[in-house]
């Protein structure tokens, strides 16, 4: 017999589940065509998401049809997916009515693996005001719902919308009434972006203790970022012991969007020995999917955008660009190459020094070009004055100021 | 003799410092011109900004002009701030060398309140690849130039350079030998935005258990957003107990930019229970600040940046048009006006529900019109069709739809 080897402790694996093409969508400015849905969506399944929410099938036709081709064209695919071992999982959302349900299953049944994601509000404000019922009528409409999609799959997810100002004594009741009717993915929802950190995890903490469960059912979190919290707030969840994060690529989705999936990848593999979970996206893909997303969507990335915006690798000022020519790292945190970006990484501007423009100028590879201190000197001075009115400065326009 | 009133134990100000026109402006695609930064300095100090970073005036003749402008034009000012009771300290910003520190002066001496920011590298990384000397050497310099600034103010502010990559040990040498020289103000620098916030406030409470400061010395936090987690790593480092925040209007800055100051007050107010600090901010202000920020540097805001973007009060969803509907709360934790936004909210679009629909077409005040149940199913039936293929439905698609 072979001895087992000596191994550390097996690193929990994080779930992600990618709401681009149903929450990112529902972003004032971005429409995405059945076609590009389905691009999207196998770009999706190589980066090595678990679970894709396609659609909501009883909203409109649109979200039907997508949701049916990427069941029948993306849900067996492999490629790209061998480190997981298995397909990915397409999921539809549906409100918790027998039609919705049915409308979800008939979308999504031709996938190898597939889920039905129910929500339903729970928070008094939405009770209220919105679906005009009680919280008695709220749980019977839950646990009628959760059975009913259960005779489809074993696989029901449901969400409280508004759950995070929901009582939360009330919470677990919502919670344990769906885990016994069946469901075996429930998530907290920050639905309007108003949690911080510590609070949300308290909340995890409080509903896994007091809502009996066994191992087969799964916690996850969805937030959204109206506070320009929600990647923070994800990892406190994370941290606070949930199996799957539910998001967006590039963070597109209602308001100030959902979490960005790639920051969450990126801030667990950067910081693997606090978080103590892995992922298994394919990180060198990030920043050309999340380009594709917004790209297809008809929206503008931010320049600055955390992970994969044209910026985060573009450098402009003196002190940074001296530093960054004798070592990258002093500038810059993550490697391009890990999230697949490409720059050269330099910007001339008003703010450079004397050796980044020197670093340009040589780039330029003039012939007998006269670099002597002296020289260089009377060239920094004529660049500074050229740049003093615009972004940035070209490679033409050194070729002028030399002739000049 | 009138006795004192009683009342609640006051509350910690958190002070606010705005680097936009010098970090944000170091961003690549934003340049503002002298005119732009002083029009922008003199709406920062309305909306209750305590210290500006006005510029690095030994790093060129523009940055040394916009300066001395804003600390002649801007300094002086008391419009907007007579809940704060004292005009803007305007700062410059200056290398650890004699040469730099008189510049700052220069530029700066004609504001009634001013200080000179002195900044170092501080880890080895960048004392060994950038600035290629000893910790020593690095101690030295820092003492010296410390010491030649406070000739000058009392007002000596110092960050080391990439801080949160410095060896804590030598870390807190680093603030121990800025104080005894001088130093009134010490910062926590995320230079690279590499920090979690757990980690980032480890770091802040272990500097202020063993340094030796008296109560005349502020800490201040500056950090980035690479991982997206500038405003989380923010909060944690006020409950750590930090006094000042220094950050961008809207987040512009290098590469992924700095902390938004808009999320650090927006979280303040809303979470003031929580975090148990108050500041001082005119939040009426802070969607024009921002876009008048973005707009003048010529970059694109994202249409779903936290707090201020266009979209964060838009809403296309059926379920979310029908909820806001009835309670704007049920899917807007933030009050629009609290910000200064303005926006009817609705969007159409193939998202939208029956009820959004029935509110617009009722919204167009036409004339006998017919919204019969059994018209109402015909007319929403036509809108999904025409929806289909656009990202928002007009009032004048609607008129067309009604006429066809």
């Amino acid at each position: 017999m072979i001895e087992a080897q000596h191994t550390a402790p097996a690193m929990r694996t994080l779930y992600l589940s990618d709401t681009t093409l149903r929450d990112g969508e529902q972003a004032p400015d971005i429409n995405f065509s059945t076609d590009d849905k389905v691009a999207i969506a196998k770009e999706l399944s190589k980066l090595g998401i678990d679970e894709i929410d396609a659609g909501f099938p009883a909203s409109s036709e649109h979200s039907f049809k997508s949701t049916q081709r990427i069941a029948r064209e993306v849900g067996p695919l492999m490629e790209g997916r061998d480190h997981i071992g298995y397909p990915i999982t397409v999921v539809a959302l549906a409100r918790a009515t027998e039609g919705d349900i049915d409308r979800a299953y008939e979308a999504i049944k031709d996938a190898p693996r597939f889920a039905i994601r129910l929500f339903i509000a729970t928070s008094d404000l939405h009770l209220e005001h919105k679906l005009q019922i009680t919280r008695e009528e709220c749980l019977v409409r839950l646990a009628r719902a959760a059975r009913h999609a259960r005779q489809y799959t074993p696989n029901v997810h449901f969400g409280p919308e508004d759950g995070s100002r929901t009582d939360l004594a009330f919470l677990c009741e919502v919670y344990q009434v769906a885990i016994d009717s069946g469901v075996s993915e429930v998530y907290i929802m920050d639905t309007v972006g108003s949690s911080i950190p510590t609070e949300i995890a308290k909340v995890i903490k409080y509903c896994k203790a007091n809502v009996k469960y066994d191992a087969s059912v799964r916690w996850g979190v969805h937030v959204h970022n109206d506070l320009g919290l929600a990647t923070a707030n994800t990892l406190a969840c994370i941290e606070a012991g949930i199996d799957i994060v539910d998001g967006t690529m590039s963070g597109i989705g209602e308001r100030a969007g959902n979490v960005s999936l790639e920051e969450i990848a990126m801030v667990l593999t950067m910081h693997q020995d606090h978080y103590g979970v892995k992922h298994r996206i394919n990180t060198r893909s990030l920043t050309r999917v999340c380009r594709m997303v917004t790209e297809m969507g008809g929206t503008a990335m931010a320049p600055n955008k955390p992970i994969v915006g044209q910026n985060v690798f573009r450098h402009t000022s003196g002190i940074h660009q001296h530093g960054l020519l004798r070592n990258r790292s002093t500038y810059e945190y993550l490697d391009p190459e890990m999230v697949g970006a490409t720059s050269d990484g330099l910007i001339l501007s008003k703010l450079s020094g004397r050796s980044a423009f020197q670093a340009r100028l040589e780039r330029l590879k003039i012939d007998h070009l006269d670099l002597s201190p002296d020289r260089l000197n009377i060239l920094f001075a004529k660049f500074k004055i050229l740049a003093e009115d615009r972004t940035e400065v070209t490679d033409a326009d050194l070729r002028g100021l030399l002739k000049a």
